[in-house]
């Protein structure tokens, strides 16, 4: 299963907003903007929430993360086939939250590929984007660490971190999807980023802090242009 | 919520044999034996399943580990509040496949007391057990490492392991529960725990790996000589 | 060799202001107040600077940490045994800004005990305090994290955090020697300490970061009342 | 300062046969069959030894590791400005015993690179290499993990790993050097590694754990066919 393009990718972080019950509300609102508008929207809930929600909506659900480890002795971690088994349909990998080690990127990828799970590799430059897209994802995710959860979008902020990680990665890797982040947080943002090249957005607080969330995915989908 | 003694604690590990959908049909097994015959039987399914198997059993359902973290900007971690958030009560510690820091062990134990979720701090010898206890958790699970996921149970192997650690933590912290694992496989080895003192045991592959697990089941809650 | 007491133990951090020649010069500064005064004065220099500094100076040198690893196929690590091999004559084991897993700490302080090495084992409050004493290093060394590097000592700050860590230690494990820090920085606040009942202090900046090295060392050491 | 090509990098781990004493020994001989042969010989011995091989041999001294920390407040850490300041001219980074995030082998190349230290960056295959080539380092080293302490070189177990990473290397970063390892032992290896069209190799126990260590250091050398 590959990532669609355009996309709207919805990481509910560890959010009390969008955990538990929450988070199967938030995937279910994500589920009916999807399916009015047509639109790729991806959603990535808390961890423990995984199952529950890929079971309980018709959209890509991705986890936050995958350890590197093998099924059984592995008390603790979660090993990609845990997230094959859960109903998921794809992984972030690397997040700045949660970064881990360029051997393990590797390996995850293409045990992923074997599973039919997709990639999302965050970064947090064009070097490192380069560098992640050499080992073939589906997407890579640009997002400044110091502009997360902050109120000023990357494309505003910091457009050339976006143009720039485009323009590296179709030179060498034309296949991978190329997503930004960090403070995007509606329809114009997500215009920003599309003329910028990118093929869409990953946010979180942007729509699980948000009062009227279903106003904010339709304004945000908007500004994907279809 | 606090553990039921004497008890019988069913970690799934990352097995794909309790993993998805074999995951909630053995949580379900687990939940027919406990009704039958009223024993206190604990499930510890992958992380990605806690949710879903909280939500169709009426057993405690514990997370194998908890991350040091606050909900909100710790994309794929776990915090304690997320645990919560699933429906689940309590929780898992310091695995001997997921150890974790002593002053994370004891922020840990006191952010699940005030969430009423229940810990089990996992140790691997008499020394490491007192000082867990020390901290007041619901209970110890003393894991010889060499010994899990083997042919022979601690309670044979390596008895004084067990009656050490419970002394240790008779004398000292006699409210928290002493459980013991590694190896444990049927009734007679559960049935010696208790002997030894023990308030039960935490196991495996024992259950996990069974042909017939509601057979292996009902042996296991035999030993507990209710 | 085990800590003489009471003693000023001088973290040298990974400061520039002592690391490389400086952290020889201000061994050497430590060892000659050390001389004069008859006081107890330990120094812990950055890793790299251990043999260097330990063939130099006739002082107890410690390191910062080590690694819970074999000698050999370990690169980028530190054993005991390098620790051992370099000179020095004790350890630091999970100060605040490196802590360690709980089964890591038994461990190593057994093997530093088998190898004469001392171990420290840094805490954040009493009931960390009290279940690290429990595993038997040489000393614990209490310091509140959020006290740290800060301008006021923690004899001042929070004296009941001293008091308590030395009355609960006495208790249960009376050979284990306590130290506190945390904004420690004169001789006021390590007669304070040792009014609480420590055996001495651990501090960092109080010295590294000093104009007059000689002269905050030589206060430092006349708070031990000797 | 940069590697001088084609060089024989010498890693002595944590080994006790090339720790404390030893390693002086070991880099002293070293520096002998540099200074003897002309050749490039670089010597990387435990942390705590790091200065005090820096300052007694004339011979380019690398740490095995960097932590991604600022110099200060990271008590048991090693900061690049630490091994700057013990008088070592570069690092190995990534090596397969000592794994690190993707971010921080970027943002340590180019720190490294800021204070005049050369780094090599260990890899473990043909993809992971071209993707650390992409973020600049002085030399890439790729080094199959399960190779690594054999008796068997990647020079013959698999010529195809060395030759595929050469290629793929010079083809995006022609400046960044080649290195090869594991299971490397003698002058044949090292021809068959510039054969294939590498800058040199990486090697430990097939120097440090020789009897005659310095008999097989000249062997290597005249595999470099100067």
């Amino acid at each position: 299963m590959t990532l669609r393009k355009p996309a709207i990718v919805v990481n509910f972080k560890t959010y009390m907003e969008s955990s538990g019950k929450e988070a199967l509300a938030l995937a279910k609102l994500c589920e009916q903007v999807a399916k009015e508008t047509g639109a790729s929207v991806v959603v990535a809930p808390p961890m423990p929430d995984l199952a529950l929600v890929a079971s309980s909506v018709d959209i890509p659900v991705y986890a936050q993360h995958a350890d590197e480890v093998r099924p059984g002795n592995t008390t603790g971690h979660v090993a990609m086939e845990n997230i094959r088994a859960s109903g998921a349909s794809g992984t972030l990998l690397n997040h700045s939250e949660r970064r881990i080690k360029v051997a393990e990127i590797h390996d995850l990828i293409g045990l992923a590929r074997s599973l039919h799970l997709a990639t999302i590799v965050c970064t947090n430059n064009p070097g490192v984007s380069v560098a992640c897209a050499a080992m073939g994802p589906d997407a890579v995710a640009v997002e400044p660490p110091e502009l997360i959860g902050g109120d000023i979008s990357v494309t505003t902020a910091n457009p050339g971190i976006v143009s720039d990680t485009v323009r590296a990665i179709r030179s060498v890797r034309p296949e991978v999807a190329v997503l930004c982040g960090a403070g995007v947080k509606n329809g114009r943002d997500v215009a920003k980023a599309v003329e910028l090249g990118a093929d869409g957005v990953l946010l979180a607080s942007g729509v699980v802090k948000a009062k009227d969330k279903r106003a904010v995915l339709m304004d945000l989908v908007s500004g994907l242009g279809r």
